[in-house]
């Protein structure tokens, strides 16, 4: 929580404008929404369970609350509870996916069934085109993860981001339970590496039977021994085998091929989308 | 192929406008293909394997010719084979599905591929905005198939047009090869019917092990009798058990709603696009 409290105070520094944390429930976050709301951060995003218990108080805390969802359902239940902005995650987003829809047809169903409460798309969006088709289909906005790992700013390990800026979009996979040591139970999607291969051609083997359970592969300053079947994102102050760790990606790292500024990457993707949809019909 | 060259013939009556016939490359075609080009059909389209050794016999017979991929690298290869318009298919597709990416991703990485060639967007769109949004990824158009299930048109059993029309987004199931007798190992998707929920408590058995095998479950007048996890669409001759066959529909049949005449449903998705469109951004 103060390394939260830090990064929070210099985000103030940074920028005026909005901005956002993200708070997954499937962990305690009692007291990192406090101090969020204590450092007074704009926007609070719940991801993964139902967040009906904590959005009054990020509310009563002056945040605007987001929820992320798979399905038309599960947004009916976060507007109900008090939700002001639902982010309807597709199937093909990278790292931890809530549901089993696709972005294209989940958007319009989502925005169906909670119509005028505003709609973020999520998943397989990386450039102006998917911006543009989002709005399309409803949506008040994108939300953008893959390409921003290939940012300068993005604190991952070059390995990591070399394996974004090389993937095509048939190179990820989505994955029950297999980087699941430190969050269980939670579908992901990732880049195909030699961890997955392996596991694939040992016939698929259950948590706990898989070759090389509880090997250390690596290392890192912040979080200590990384093991295999870790869910850990590769940061740029980790070492060791890179390529067998978790390599969280969405099917747009097709998409995505340079490393730029992520204040160079909005621009392009709002450009355009402008422009094409200008162009459009 | 008298069948067929009856329907084509058919089909010249009523319109003067292009249309297609589809051949599945998982079984002989070659005397269907010679019936539809005898027969002046405009559209080949191929789908599933590499149609390279009938692409340019369709061309020399005057056809345009479509085929469906699943990536860009297949995307690439079709048109290298000659293919002249590229059909994009997303997993959230319904019926048997060629690739595992979603067609947010996909269709502009395909357009990436094979561009100036035109991409039509398939899986997961069933209104104006999903044709809009396609159009916004850089297709030429749209392939829509689970819409049209629900029109007045098509040859299917009342019992699974109601069960498209009752069907949300959610409701359906990506299957390797669950309803594979007469079509093996080719995946697809339908809606969860009592056959998928059967095979899943029962752990999900290997195809010829699975509870029911070989069971007669109805009879089709065109067909005869239809078995238990046969790939069959479920028809207007059929009789049994519908609920128990293959109810195939992609992941945009929770925007589908209501029975229409095909006409109408072109008209209104065209429209909604259009309107969209324009007043955007």
């Amino acid at each position: 929580a103060d390394t939260m409290r830090r990064q929070i105070r210099e985000m103030h520094t940074l920028t005026s404008r909005p901005f956002g944390v993200n708070l997954v429930l499937d962990f305690p976050q009692e007291e990192r929404l406090a101090v969020c709301l204590e450092e007074r951060v704009p926007i609070i995003s719940f991801f993964w369970r139902d967040p009906s218990h904590l959005v009054s108080r990020a509310k009563e805390g002056g945040a605007i609350v987001m929820h992320t969802v798979g399905s038309a359902a599960d947004a009916r239940r976060a507007v109900d509870a008090g939700v002001d902005v639902i982010v309807a995650q597709g199937w093909e987003a990278g790292g931890h996916v809530r549901g089993s829809v696709a972005t294209m047809p989940l958007v319009p169903a989502v925005v169906d069934a909670v119509s005028p409460v505003p709609v973020v798309a999520a998943g397989g969006i990386a450039d102006g085109r998917g911006l543009a088709a989002a709005l399309a289909l409803g949506a008040a906005g994108a939300w953008i993860g893959t390409r921003f790992l290939a940012s300068n700013e993005a604190a991952i390990h070059p390995r990591y981001r070399e394996r974004i800026l090389q993937a095509n979009e048939a190179d990820t996979i989505y994955l029950d339970n297999l980087f699941d040591i430190r969050w269980p139970n939670a579908p992901h999607r990732t880049l195909r590496n030699q961890t997955v291969q392996t596991w694939e051609t040992t016939g698929r083997p259950a948590s706990g039977k898989r070759p090389g359970e509880g090997e250390v592969i690596g290392t890192s300053k912040s979080v200590g021994p990384i093991v295999r079947y870790q869910s850990y994102t590769p940061g740029a102050d980790s070492e060791g085998d890179i390529d067998a760790m978790s390599l969280w990606a969405g099917q747009s790292v097709g998409l995505v091929s340079k490393t730029q500024f992520a204040a160079e990457i909005v621009r392009e993707i709002a450009e355009q989308a402008d422009s094409i949809l200008r162009q459009l019909p």
